[in-house]
């Protein structure tokens, strides 16, 4: 029998007790869980940062898999728990919009309000639910309960708008930063196909003063200290500098404003 | 069969090799363990900070878990490395009062020496018994050997003073920030009981020039931007901010004085 | 039957989703891997670094096990993907020397160039061959595919210059700064067997403007804030201050000159 994966994906850091708490907690229901970090480094209450980080690695995983998401500003709140399936996936963390980006990535998905308090740790704190609801229902479900057990379908979840870009000029778009890697790159929400469409001639980015202009198809056919843009692993355009940092060389963060200009 | 979980624990980081050594130990002893890192991030020798993180995720792991706890200043000289049974869980690591929580929280326990050397691995370095004590050690108890075989019961091992809050006039206690945590929540040894029995009437806490007078049940009860104090997770009384880093506001840190004052 | 045992070791960082894509990946095709990180905070693009941290850690691990190891600026280049087998371990990643330390600890190795296309996630990326190409490989390793499957034997694979001591003076070797660690001991390219031969009567360690003449054998035998030197657990001979960084007093950094002169 294979062991259920769970993936674990927070903005708890880890230099705190919170993730072994959780792993802990979900050991001690499904102790042949397979226990995945996909990341516990998302800037503290970054929703859409955790939602992009999910994007990318996700679809990475066999289906069965169940994907614990805990970035939760809103912990304690009236904000509801929630499990999504999705292409055979599982999803459980708080309605906040952090599985919008599954919503648009599959054809069909379901979300259900997690209601099914029997399945919850007790007593439930006010300010640790990835400890007393999440963990336990991820466990829960990897031990084979029904999603249908946890609680009734529901319509009217949250959903981030993502800001795909929009036109400001006859030639001109604009987009943001969707992130900052560990390697400086900048990754924008210029989607590879949004990007094709678009640039349909001579173009220009520019990330505020600084311009970029060159395309490469890999890091390093670009010269060194050159800025440069790639559609990256992301299917994201972005922003990258041959061993060194875009990011720094341009002074740019997350959430900052990009501009595309056709020439 | 259930599979043995072992949980780290230590001040070693997770840029260097220090963590995946003891882990390759581990699985050449025991290939079926589960590991489930706690945290490597204490800040470095910082044994309080330890045994806090420590006591907040054990009591999370089912009975049977193995806690590795390697915070230790003292390598290489003639600090004993000890075994504790608590609470049908086994914890491993130098006797430094590193487990001073877990002694305090349960009704019995029982510290051997760990002087078996046949269970080490060979030869013993000086400066790392993580890998060549520790881990092993650990690893053998996950592989059933009985606790007995490690070494016999000691009664004369290292306990820390974690500081009750002391009173120091008719209507002041003080007490010390036991930890600032990844979302800047200041953590002080005011557990609830000892607020509940103190905090009789109005009151403030004072940390530096700062006042903090207002309770809150959540995180997102409290105005943002406006200190607050809350009974967090963890059982103790801690001063946060909603959305922003009550330490960085306070510019509180790890040891530093805390007072509770009727008014 | 044991699971196959994957360890992962790049220079990816904990904050963005790339190491997650790669377990995910990796469980897709082997679900029974038992998955361990050596570290992901290698400095990006920093080979030597990758290479000194695998050599201290896989030699820990059972025989058997896979190693993964990424840590590529050559990424999309020609650089070929390869599969070493040493000592019964497997080693997969780039050929750019980053297992040169491995071909040096053992007395026979085998290395492969990775053709078999087959074995690769689809399509390949030009910019993460860590999720198509070495995760996809390392797991159908686990999963118990031979390595002659994989591709032929090569000769010219890439090796390091790992920078011995040299001679420079007659009483004078100039050596590298390998590695800072956590604890800001300064790891130098002195091997204990180099030191042993070299050192024979006084003599004094320069790192920049300080010199260091004091030996110790355990970190803790030496007065605080007194800089010594010491064979380190690693086997090299380490520049060290007793609860403190010998980084900081000194300002040194990986890939500084340290001169060994006898007096």
């Amino acid at each position: 029998m294979k062991r259920p994966i769970i993936s674990l994906l927070t903005d708890f850091g880890s230099s705190d007790h919170y993730v072994g708490a959780m792993k802990g907690v979900i050991l001690g229901i499904c102790p042949d869980a397979q226990l995945v970090d996909i990341s516990h480094e998302i800037t503290p209450y970054a929703i859409t940062e955790g939602a992009f980080t999910l994007s990318q690695a996700w679809t990475c995983f066999p289906a069965g898999t169940i994907h614990l998401v805990v970035v939760d500003p809103g912990v304690g709140s009236s904000r509801r728990p929630i499990l999504v399936e999705a292409a055979g996936h599982y999803f459980v963390g708080p309605d906040n919009g952090g599985f919008t980006m599954v919503y648009e990535a599959v054809p069909e998905y379901n979300v259900r309000e997690i209601t099914a308090s029997r399945y919850f740790g007790q007593p439930v704190s006010r300010t640790f639910h990835g400890r007393d609801i999440f963990s336990p229902v991820a466990a829960h479900v990897g031990s084979g309960v029904a999603a249908s057990e946890f609680g009734d379908p529901i319509k009217d979840f949250q959903q981030l708008t993502l800001a795909e870009p929009i036109q400001t000029a006859p030639n001109t778009w604009q987009g943001r930063i969707l992130k900052i890697d560990r390697f400086g790159n900048v990754i924008t929400n210029f989607s590879s196909k949004t990007w094709l469409r678009l640039a349909t001639g001579p173009f220009e980015l520019r990330i505020g003063t600084t311009r970029v202009t060159r395309m490469a198809a890999t890091y390093v056919e670009a010269p060194l200290q050159n800025l440069f843009f790639i559609i990256g692993s992301s299917g994201f355009l972005e922003i990258s500098l041959n061993q060194g940092s875009a990011a720094k060389s341009t002074a740019a963060r997350a959430g900052d404003a990009i501009e595309l200009r056709l020439q």
